[in-house]
């Protein structure tokens, strides 16, 4: 898609100065762009590339000052970086609604009923019984189970598979490769040492405005329902075992992983590969560091927690600088003794 | 699919009280179930839902007093969890053998060899020379390659890929995007610092009754095979590098790594986020906690180890709370350094 | 495919002692070789099986002497493991090679351009404006995005998913399941709570002769690119976050993470399970052990470093070794307390 310097000045309410023809076809950085990108200069420090870029736009704050013409067309915003993303957004908005229609070969069972707006690539397959809203995108390749729901607006990129019965909410953005209501890992020990399946009959509810990454998989429960709330947002290879509830709004970093039954607050934050125990409750707003371990529930909103087993961050941060200097801390008591022996056998004498 | 109470306690053994024609069509829990639903009451702390249940049939223990009149047809069994999960086996197996057919588009190499009652989703996909047992099931977007063999009664799910000459036994179930076979990690360092590639020219054998959950990876052999033995349970987003093996009936949580060439004995259970390192063994019955680091061989039947490095579990605890005290000890010693002083100080004068 | 002793003596410069026109048709180990099986001796140690295998060709080093006559077809070499090992790439590349033409079906956006040679399975599917070198394989179920570029001899197996605008170079090799250009993980905390998603509209670049195994995540960057070096080799489950950087024949071991705008040098060595922090640097030539938690730019080149949070190597090793005894240490120093409790005690008496 190309835009004019006029168009995109209207779309983030800015003011053209210079040419409002110029055209742009993609984004691009002040310091790397070509004559066909828009860019924004924001950190006042790289001012001095306004008048070496090659970019034909670049959105600038109203505050900017100039020390010589430059070259580009201009439009000057009350704040440059916020427009910027703000220009991203309706764009990358435009290009999606724009993906319409059914591609071929696709499976669609003859039961699915599905909206208005709606993008099936080729190769995606969709079971009986499901109903897929207005605007929904889904992506080449992506799997459908049976009797799914899928809100308006809701994005599969390809390859994402999700198994029968779960319930995906309104502006849901699941990335490539990802598992929803694949079977808990659930299995009863038999006296002969082997293992009975036991049967995993729940489903997967994904709420309204989450953002999933790439080959993440978010088990099915066991009976009953596995819930991302509205508004979290998982990155890739995340692990969601059976029955477990991640809250609204939190944030979990790649390769972490929930037990089965946990139950993650509201506004938590889970550092990368980090893993949290089956059965315990994490309260709202709780931080939990990068490669935690998680064994207990955090009862207090907002603590900090960090390590394996995950403790209190401060004393965890005294206990690893002590940590670090325990050979020093051995010699000390090793000296003490020598010290301490010398002291009694003066007092024998 | 829809059963009546009669037909279910046939199924169970069941003996019917009140109206053997109830009709339900899905599972629920006792406490939220609709009118069209089949519960279990088996912990009588939960009595009253008998009372209040919505549910049409609910699956109760003989021992069973009823303290007044209840809505819902009971099925009176000896033990009502083990009846219900009996049943939801069976229900789940009647729909999995439902399924039939070859659905289009597919590709099935013309040299392939396809058992009876076999379903093939839209999408799949198998190569040359490939066996395909009876009463297999392959969901959409399956890839198989040349020359692998599938055992009866084996499901794949959506998007599982198995790479050429893995042979994968009956009764196993592989969940979405699950990658079998692809290539060990093996690369020659040469003089001038660049990798050459050790092709990886064996394979990968899946034995009897194994489950592999979701977006899990098991490479195939350098050269022989990568093994996992019968009864085995693998959960989501497994590393097992090549030349492993995992011994019967083990069990390996979420996101836990197998390096090349380690023996796994049988009836191990592996917590979750847990790595081995390459070419050691584990002895049978060895439980290994959750992000344990295991780098030596256990020798010892049924240990239990914990920590990275993994050690003795009841020593690892032990050290693990001296450690939370850390600060606290480095002042102990600072004291006695103090006092130590003191004294010397004293018997000088 | 099927090669006489002769054809294979001219492949790899050897010698045939025996029968010129001994077929096989595979490879094995040389203890349990079938009789259409080629194996190699290259350990003098394993010199009894060469007069009991069943093989039908073994490569042996032009040193090795014979005890007693041999069954099979000899062909003697300098070094019987590289010329084997020359062997199996030649014979794989052939393999590689014969793959050809586009199966159905398949879907080719009318504006992609393919070079000669090329390999598209079934149900792989390419975008507008993408770019195919020659000799490139495609295996069935790929996805290729919008404007993406494909160096010439390039392997994508099954299910790989490239998003928009990548670019991979020549001779790369990517394993089942991996994600390549994914949204990075970035989402601006708004004032009510929620997040609000920033736009990632860079791209990946991965360059010549990197392998990448399966179900591994490369996420695009925000702007800009995430770039895998030439020569670099990733192994299966591994997260690439948005505009990381790694160096020219880095090796990552499986389920390890590099998070955002991170530059890993060349050279690196990154065990398994292993988590690096981001924006920080590390030194070309360092080793980083298996599950440690990099939270610190390495400067210094080749330095090894292990634990989490990761720390130099040697005294990483002996405060572990102090850390296991702590119990007995915490035990000294209770005893040292109550020696000098006493010497206090009895000078003021």
């Amino acid at each position: 898609m190309q835009f004019t310097a006029g168009q995109i000045a209207a779309l983030i309410n800015g003011r053209v100065e210079g040419n409002a023809s110029s055209v742009v076809d993609s984004f691009g950085k002040i310091e790397e762009a070509t004559p066909s990108q828009l860019c924004f200069l924001s950190n006042p420090k790289y001012e001095d590339y306004l008048y070496t870029t090659k970019a034909a736009i670049i959105i600038v704050n109203e505050s900017q000052e100039l020390k010589q013409p430059v070259q580009p067309t201009l439009i000057r915003v009350i704040d440059a970086y916020t427009a910027f993303a703000t220009l991203l957004h309706k764009y990358q908005q435009m290009a999606t609604q724009q993906l319409s229609g059914i591609e071929q070969p696709s499976f669609i069972h003859a039961s699915a009923v599905l909206g208005s707006n709606v993008y099936l690539g080729a190769f995606a397959y969709i079971s009986e019984q499901c109903t897929i809203g207005n605007n929904v995108k889904i992506f080449p390749g992506v799997y459908i189970g049976t009797n799914v729901t899928l809100g308006e607006n809701t994005i599969l990129m390809p390859g994402v598979k999700i198994y029968a019965d779960c319930i995906i909410g309104k502006n849901v953005t699941i990335h490539s490769g990802t598992v929803v209501g694949g079977d808990g890992f659930g299995f009863a020990p038999q006296p002969d040492g082997t293992y009975q399946k036991i049967p995993q009959i729940g489903n997967v509810i994904i709420e309204d405005f989450v953002e999933i990454g790439s080959n993440s998989t978010i088990d099915r429960a066991t009976v009953g329902s596995t819930i991302i709330k509205a508004g979290a947002k998982l990155d890739n290879l995340i692990q969601i075992a059976h029955n477990a509830e991640i809250g609204n709004n939190t944030v979990i970093a790649a390769q972490s992983g929930v037990s089965g039954s946990t139950k993650i607050g509201n506004n938590v934050l889970i550092g990368g590969q980090a893993g949290i125990v089956g059965h315990i409750q994490i309260a709202d707003g709780t931080k939990i560091n990068a490669q935690s371990g998680v064994s207990k529930s955090v009862k207090t909103p907002n603590t900090v927690i960090t390590g394996s087993p995950a403790f209190d961050y401060t004393s965890a941060l005294r206990s690893q600088a002590v940590s670090r200097n325990l050979p020093e801390l051995e010699k000390r008591v090793a000296e003490l003794e020598k010290l301490v022996q010398q002291l009694l056998q003066e007092k024998l004498v």
